[in-house]
C-alpha cells in the first residue's frame, strides 16, 4: 500500500480492514484518531470485568461498552461493526488460544458484550509531540512491558497483577511527559511510578515479560505507566469459556480525536 | 453540637452518623474529604447501572462500587458501614418514597450493591478557595438544579434526561472556574455549558427543578455543570424493586481527600 492510498479518516480505515486489504498492525494509522483494544466476553462476565475496569481505571481506561449482543460501538464509531474492523483477532476458550482470524463472523453470539479500552499507542504520539523522545518507537521497536508485585483490586473471578510499560526518559524530560499524558486519563493517563524498577518487584528491565528491551541512553530515567495488557492478562487468567480480542498491536480505531478525550 | 467537639477526620465524623448523635446534613463537615452520593440497588440492575454511568461519566462519577451483599466500601472508607454511617437515607420501592430514616439494617439483603458517586459539594470548596463567589453557599442556599433537554445515554432499564446544576460566575472568573473544576473528574469535572440555558431547554432560571432559585449579580454568567441528582431520577424512574438512597445533602464521607482524586 503507498502513503498515497492510506486511509485519511477512521471510518475509511475500518473499510479498509473490513474488505481484508488491510491486516496489519495499526501504529501510525489514522494519526490523531484514538485507537481501542477489544476485550469480547458473554454477557455473565461482563458486569465482574467492567467492576475490575471501575476498580482499577489506570491500567483499564473504558473507551465504551457495546449492548448485549450488539457489535457496534455506537458511542466511539458508529456503524462500525466489532466483528469485522479489527486487523486481527484472537479467539481464546477457558484461556486457551484457538484460533488467530480476520473475521470473527461466525463466533459471534447474541450474548457477547465488547470493551473498548484506551491504548497507549495513542499517547506515544503526543510525547513525541512534546519533544520528549520515545526510544521504542523510534528504534521501530515494540514497548518494552512487566508483570509487577502490584495488585489489582479483584473484582468477581477478575484478579491479577498490574502490567506496566516503561519508557526511559531523559531526567530534564520527565516532568513534561508526566504532564502530558497526566490529561488523557482514557489512554492510561500520568505514569504510576517514576524510578527504581524494585519498587514495583520488576529485578531485571533488560528482560521485559512482553516486548523488547528497553533501549537505555545516559541519564535516562525509568518511567512506568499502566499498561492495557493488564485487563487481557487478567481476563485470561480467569478461564472465560470464550474471550476475543484483537491481535497485539492490531487495534480497533474509533471516530474519537485524541484531544477530544483530554480531561482538559 | 459546638464547634470544638465537630468531627475532626472522616472516621470520627462516620463514628458519630452511626451513634445517632449526627443525623443533619454534612456540607461543610470535615473539609477536605470526599463526599459521596449514595444510590443501592439489587444485584440484578447493578450492571445496567454501572454501565449508564460509564456511558454518563459526568453527572454519574463512580467512585466505588461495593460487592454484592457487602455494606463496606473497602476502596474509599474500609471498616466502614453503609447502612449506618450514613445521617439520613431514603427507600424507595418500586420509584416510590416508603421510608426515610438513619438505619437500613432491616433493609439490607445480600443481593443489594451500593453505589458510591461523587457530589459536588466537593467542589463548592474549591471555587470558594479559588477566589470564586459560590452565591449558593455565601447565602446559605441550596444550589439550583435543573432538568435539560439533553438525554443521557441510555443503558438497560436506565434512561433520561442529564440534570444540571447552575452557579452564576462573574464573567471574569469563569476560566478560573473552569480551570479548578477541570482537574477533579470524579465530582462532575469541568462544565458542560457555559451561557444561554435555552440551549439546554431551560425556559426559566429563576424556577429551578429542584433547590433554591439562582442569586445573581450585574455581569454573572450562567455556568452549568453536571450534577448527581441525573443518576438518581434516572434510577427512580425506572422503578427497581427496591432502591435506597442517602436523603439529599446527608452525604457519605469517604477517607478520599480532596486532592487525591485530582486528575493531575
Amino acid at each position: 500500500m503507498t502513503t498515497s492510498s492510506l486511509p485519511k479518516t477512521p471510518a475509511e480505515a475500518r473499510a479498509l480492514i473490513r474488505s481484508g486489504a488491510w491486516s496489519t498492525h495499526t501504529a501510525g494509522l489514522v494519526p490523531g484518531a484514538v485507537q481501542a483494544n477489544v476485550v469480547i466476553l458473554p454477557a455473565d462476565l461482563a458486569y465482574d470485568f467492567l467492576l475490575f475496569c471501575q476498580r482499577n481505571p489506570k491500567p483499564c481506561p473504558v473507551l465504551e461498552v457495546t449492548d448485549r449482543g450488539s457489535p457496534e460501538p455506537k458511542l466511539t464509531a458508529p456503524g462500525a461493526d466489532l466483528r469485522t474492523d479489527v486487523p486481527r483477532y484472537r479467539v481464546y476458550q477457558h484461556g486457551e488460544l484457538i484460533e488467530e482470524c480476520t473475521d470473527i463472523s461466525h463466533w459471534w453470539r447474541d450474548d457477547l458484550v465488547a470493551f473498548l479500552l484506551g491504548c497507549s499507542f495513542t499517547f506515544d504520539t503526543l510525547l513525541l509531540d512534546a519533544g520528549v523522545p520515545v526510544r521504542h518507537v523510534q528504534c521501530g521497536c515494540n514497548v518494552p512491558m512487566y508483570r509487577t508485585n502490584w495488585p489489582c483490586h479483584p473484582a468477581g473471578i477478575f484478579a491479577g497483577p498490574l502490567v506496566v510499560s516503561l519508557r526511559m526518559i531523559p531526567g530534564p524530560l520527565v516532568a513534561r511527559a508526566v504532564a502530558v499524558t497526566a490529561r488523557f486519563p482514557n489512554v492510561h493517563g500520568a505514569p504510576i511510578h517514576i524510578g527504581d524498577p524494585a519498587a514495583l518487584g520488576i529485578a531485571d528491565l533488560s528482560r521485559p515479560d512482553w516486548g523488547d528491551p528497553p533501549v537505555m541512553e545516559p541519564g535516562d530515567v525509568p518511567v512506568f505507566w499502566a499498561c492495557g495488557v493488564t485487563p487481557q492478562a487478567v481476563a485470561l487468567a480467569a478461564r472465560p469459556s470464550l474471550m476475543i480480542t484483537h491481535a497485539p498491536g492490531h487495534m480497533f480505531i474509533t471516530d474519537l480525536r485524541v484531544e477530544e478525550i483530554a480531561s482538559w
